[in-house]
């Protein structure tokens, strides 16, 4: 990993064009627009930022049209988003850790299976019956119990515990503090309120290409599997109950929970914040906003939002029409004042 | 613990009565009705599960009366979902640590006190002036600070962090990444910003038969201490402020947050992410629904809902009004526009 | 620390002054006016608790103006909150760690620099390249990755988890379970669900006097630096995005998220279970009470509630006029049938 590229050659990296520039000039830090030093690349993808055009520091930015920019250099791509993730990947910093591949310090128990080319931090802390995949990192102070599998290539930062019988895929990243397979919150009520723990017999199951944020919880299901589908994306914060069933290509943005046995299809959106009951169906794209409470199922591609969730425009629509509720109560007071009068005169 | 059992085992596990099948079927699982395999056991305990009975896999399924189902066997008890909960006991899988009872990687401070038959995964830290009772195990990574007193029959996870003076009495069950005795958030506020942290002198108690989720925090008193009774149940990323007391027999669900000095008492039932305020009562029995925020006393037995919470039948008149809101006020325009007319005219 | 003191002693360490009582008085323990034993100080600082001074147990109160009282001792000072912050300061049980200074147990990288009088945990990982700061203490299985910078006088307790190149100020107190450097959430969507993620190659910092409590999630940057700032205190499970900026003396209660790139001002109040939007600027002195969904800029000084967050008075206007609606359609099928009366008639 260099520190510094020319414009040619971050051109040649994101496959773009340069428009404007000399293709020598030597940039050394990637930035946003706003906060862009003399030698750093920025990127301007939406028009909330390109006032920052004309007056950004930066010597060259990456756009998806061409533009008037007091910057340097303009590389025109595709996707100027994507342009921007490939040149922070040329410049990521390095966070690689000092010690020594498998620490001493880790416990590994001689009944599990260690892949090839693995990293294992200090104090992490991985039990009987474990398969670590080729490839994966755990971060210090992780703790793998009984039975867990990982795949290959995961990245698992410190702090993290996943619980007996976890089975994660390839290609998965889960940070700091996030706990996988405690268990699910069942209960036979007692009237007396000795209520009996319902055993959590089942375990968790994550797909491939998955990341999982900070301190989320997912518990393990009831029997058979709590399950997060490929390429799906979870912030931090998150709370998945037992037996929920999370579709492919989801976001879920953080501090949402989805409650017990909830089905979510394949590339539902998530604000955060959200709240799901249990037992609800939310069908394939749909959206839900932030803060909504989903009380009932959700069809393919719908919109919801507010608590209970209804359909977003039928969320605004009740909005402005609460808005205008006061000046609506002074008018049927003023017809009520006229009709009285009417009737009494 | 085998891995199959006879439906005459289960039904004497069970107290339940064979109402069809041969006795000496072999049942080696338990499963939702939906997803049950040939050899599974299942139950069905609510009609909106009784639409599986004609289609179910099912070897055999329990039930509280009488059904027509494609299982060859059918188990009548008392309660569907409390037989479920003794044949989950039976299959529960062995998720037994693999290590020593007293790993070796454990720091355990000599001025601890540790009971008979205690397990101590590894990398767990326990600090001076511990106690820890007869049977508890402590799952790898868990820190107990100075003076933490575990009654008998605990069972801490991993990665659970409960700071000095927490009290924990038997039979408590804590879920990973869960933290108890963190300070209260307490400050003289400084127009300036520079605001004066109130010392939080106090600790943590929680009561028997007591089950906390993951990723929990039950911050420390200012003096006295922050209370859970007996046989409350907490599920996950539930926050618990200094000098909250909680009642018995309390089923709290995740994300929910109850602000300080808030009193809670016995059988009360919160959905999930509920805000309560600071130094309310919330009187026994009373149901706070999901996303409730609740800004003033509950009183005994009675459902709130909505934010601020109401009286929940409040709630939902007030919701059916709103609904209605966009048609009312089309109705109030039209009558305005009459009187005009007839004023006009 | 002693465990008791002379009334006389307390009125020196508080400046206050001796209305009523013995000064030989002495006292052996602080506590809530309403919990208080015959030996305890208390303080009433509010009307809701004023209540209690006629039959309060303690034998001395601390006032900011005369008042009748059971307790024989009365203590006046300018403000009552400080003096009892004051004297929790006196009674504060000593929760110091039975274990050495640097324990054995910890892992502490070389090439990473600790100051004079540090006090590190056992089972504590240091990585490559960090600088620990004088005085400071990190609690048992807390990590630092590399490159984390600690001033001096931090107290980080057990189990948090600071990641690569996270930086602290001076004096800065970080509760269990948090996590600062995780990656923001940000991926470049792809319609397939194959979403891309968006290299964070930013950091953490935070300004001196800052505490954090438990179990929150503070994000790292894109670029640049997600920012907390001096004096600024957020209470437990918390999110704080990617490149989120919080001034100077905010209180931040619990499970309040705040979305990406977000500019929060000096001396902002938020409520708990607050929701803000990404990209959103919530000016100077701002209040944002519990449970707002912030979607729009707020205005320096600025009191808002409600989802979507509204200047409080209108929401309360709001709310009192829905509150009406069900009388108020009353009234308005009333007068509709009126006038079909008429127009029948």
């Amino acid at each position: 990993m260099t520190d510094s590229f020319t414009l040619e050659e971050i051109s040649d990296h994101i496959d773009g064009e340069i428009l404007s520039g000399d293709p020598d000039t030597v940039i050394t830090g990637v930035s946003a627009i706003q906060d862009a030093g003399p030698a750093d690349i920025c990127y301007c993808g939406s028009a909330k930022y390109a006032g920052y055009l004309g007056s950004t520091n930066a010597v060259a930015v990456i756009v998806s049209n061409p533009v008037e920019t007091a910057a340097e250099c303009v590389l025109l791509v595709d996707d100027a988003y994507d342009g921007f993730r490939k040149v922070l990947h040329l410049f990521k910093p390095d966070r690689s850790s000092g010690f020594s591949r498998l620490h001493s310090s880790a416990v590994i128990h001689p009944a599990s299976n260690i892949g090839e080319n693995v990293q294992i931090g200090p104090s992490v802390v991985i039990d009987r019956d474990c398969v670590v995949g080729d490839n994966c990192r755990i971060g210090s102070g992780s703790v793998l119990g009984p039975g867990v599998i990982l795949g290959n290539d995961c990245l698992i930062y410190p702090s993290v515990t996943l619980l007996a019988g976890t089975f994660i895929g390839n290609n998965v990243i889960i940070h700091s503090g996030t706990v996988t397979g405690s268990d699910g919150f069942g209960f036979v009520p007692a009237a007396g309120g000795e209520h009996k723990k319902i055993p959590q017999n089942g375990n968790v199951v994550i797909g491939n290409n998955v990341e999982i944020g900070a301190n989320c919880t997912i518990d393990r299901a009831v029997t058979g599997s709590t399950k997060i589908g490929d390429h799906t994306k979870l912030d931090n914060l998150i709370q998945v109950a037992h037996n929920v069933c999370i579709g492919k290509g989801c976001f879920i943005a953080a501090q949402t929970g989805i409650a017990g046995s909830t089905v979510i299809g394949n590339g539902v959106v998530f604000g955060g914040q959200v709240g799901v009951g249990g037992h609800i169906v939310i069908n394939d794209g749909a959206v839900i906003a932030a803060k909504s409470g989903v009380t009932k199922d959700v069809d393919s591609g719908v919109t919801v939002s507010g608590n209970p969730a209804r359909p977003h425009m039928e969320t605004l629509r009740l909005g402005a029409a609460v808005s205008r509720l006061p000046k609506i109560i002074e008018l049927v007071k003023e017809l009520n004042a006229g009709k009285k009068r009417e009737t009494e005169g």
